[in-house]
């Protein structure tokens, strides 16, 4: 079936909604196909937000705990605020409950969100129940964060960036993707100390969430050092029951929710020096503009990557 | 089946969350059980904010067009800020589209959307789009007004306000809760110039949403004129059909999105005089501690209205 038309996707979608959307005002500062917007208001302080749902058979199975829902809701929406080098202050929730969702069940969800809300001092300040009548059941969480820093987007990539990595990559479907700490205290330390280039959360898996800054920040290409690539003890179970290479498993599994971001070379040699004992923070690749596409990096050889990741489709 | 225990519903949940959410911060205006929260930022601005879902066949029947679908998301999130008195500013929306969701269907909800936050110079800066694989289709909006004004909560009635309401009501299921224009530019002007003492939108239907302003003001009762309160032309077709009595249609039809609010008897006079050809406001009732429950009277019989109104429910 290689012959026929791809299905159009979101991206397809939000690709023809950033073309009909008018230009923002000045005050509009990131608007859409950023981790997060961003709003000056009439003083110092900046607005930044994001909105982003948990849909169950899609991001959670309809057999998990509505706790670990909940948790997953919340802690995906404070990551994409961690992504802008930002603190979250506040949310609000929506949650849409399936036909079969109990009052117990509700309230597991609502601990799940208090868990990592409460871990990371954001409060719940509002929400909407509904009920799908099916059997469907979907949070939704909007995150702010309010701040006077300068928040950092996914489209300030320059050519010759070191290419850098929170934590450890791969393998988080045994269960990462659902009890993970959104990687807050790490962002907004590194945003406060360091002239970070650009920042994203990995979410569609390593290779596709560099793609994304690649495109947001017109670059070229990269190459990823393969050897420097951290390797998480699930990536490595998940392997062996897959018996693809491990090293897939770091590229193209998504959800890892750990930060990537670019910085000039020298600046990555002050956050390595500056991690030490900290932060679990690796080097593993550069932009260049002298490539097209995203190559990984093993000795002398270099391979292209396939572009692949998770994406929803819809009918055209 | 009158003996059966009751399935628990969205406001025993909320009920719950609210007693298990800890006290908020002191800039933390207005939290959970009002139509929109209010949070002071570090200057003189404060952030209102709603977030509100509709789900097919819930809040719009399968058939209804998508384009319909998006404009009563965006208009009911609007709405939700007007009723604090306080103007949008911007939004987020989050989709999650049903297996047989198209590309074209897709458009359709940006444009509904659009049609209304145009309307209202309301930005649409960011949001997320997934599909449920299944036969649901959900539209979630938070909206956000920043403002330097005070905005207008449910809960400041005083025994002995008037009662007050935009417009004419009931039959909004002949069409208009679907297509509404969300009473903005009033709430705002009647906030900008008047004293409310407290203020919603018409969502659950005009005796529900008085409840709602009795219960979160700690008031005890109100009376309702059956002779002043504004019919719309749809509740009278739709009495046409149901045979029931039009007024029913007025107090117990949801989904007016009419402002429903309340002010000391000496505003509410200025406040008519005021309204005199630019808004439709009608002065239907009072706040009466002396009461317990909602009345209607008409001539000298005070009739006491049943506690009804649209409400979701999920197993115990």
């Amino acid at each position: 079936m290689t012959s026929a038309k791809k299905p159009p996707t979101e991206i397809d979608f939000i690709q023809w909604i950033r073309e009909h959307t008018p230009q923002l005002p000045e005050n509009y500062v990131v608007g859409i196909g950023d981790d997060s917007a961003v709003v000056n208001t009439f003083g110092k302080t900046s607005v930044v937000i994001t909105t982003d749902s948990v849909v169950e058979g899609v991001h959670f199975k309809p057999e998990t705990e509505p706790y670990l829902a909940g948790r997953k809701a919340m802690a995906r929406g404070l990551s994409d605020i961690a992504a802008m080098g930002v603190e979250p202050s506040f949310c609000v929730a929506a949650v849409c409950f399936g036909q079969n969702s109990s009052l117990r069940d509700a309230k597991a969800v609502y601990k799940g969100m208090r868990f990592i809300a409460d871990k990371f001092n954001v409060k719940i300040i509002g929400g909407d129940v509904s009920n799908s009548g099916k059997n469907l059941f979907l949070i939704n969480v909007t995150a702010i964060g309010l701040t006077r820093m300068k928040p950092v987007t996914r489209s300030g990539a320059r050519d010759g960036d070191a290419i850098l990595v929170t934590g450890a990559l791969g393998g988080s479907i045994l269960g990462r993707h659902l009890n993970f700490l959104p990687r807050i205290k790490e962002g907004l330390a590194l945003n406060r100390k360091f002239k970070l280039h650009s920042m994203i959360d990995i979410s569609d898996g390593l290779a596709a969430d560099l793609g994304h800054i690649l495109e947001e920040s017109r670059c070229r290409g990269a190459v990823l050092y393969e050897n420097a690539i951290p390797v998480s003890a699930s990536a490595e179970k998940l392997a062996r029951s897959t018996r693809r290479p491990v090293i897939e498993h770091c590229i193209y599994d998504g959800e890892d929710y750990e930060l990537l971001f670019t910085a000039s070379q020298q600046e990555a040699r002050k956050i390595l020096e500056w991690a030490k004992g900290r932060i679990k923070i690796s080097v593993i690749g550069q932009i260049r503009n002298n490539k097209k596409g995203i190559f990984l990096g093993s000795g002398n050889r270099e391979t292209e990557l396939e572009k692949k990741g998770y994406r929803h489709t819809m009918r055209s």
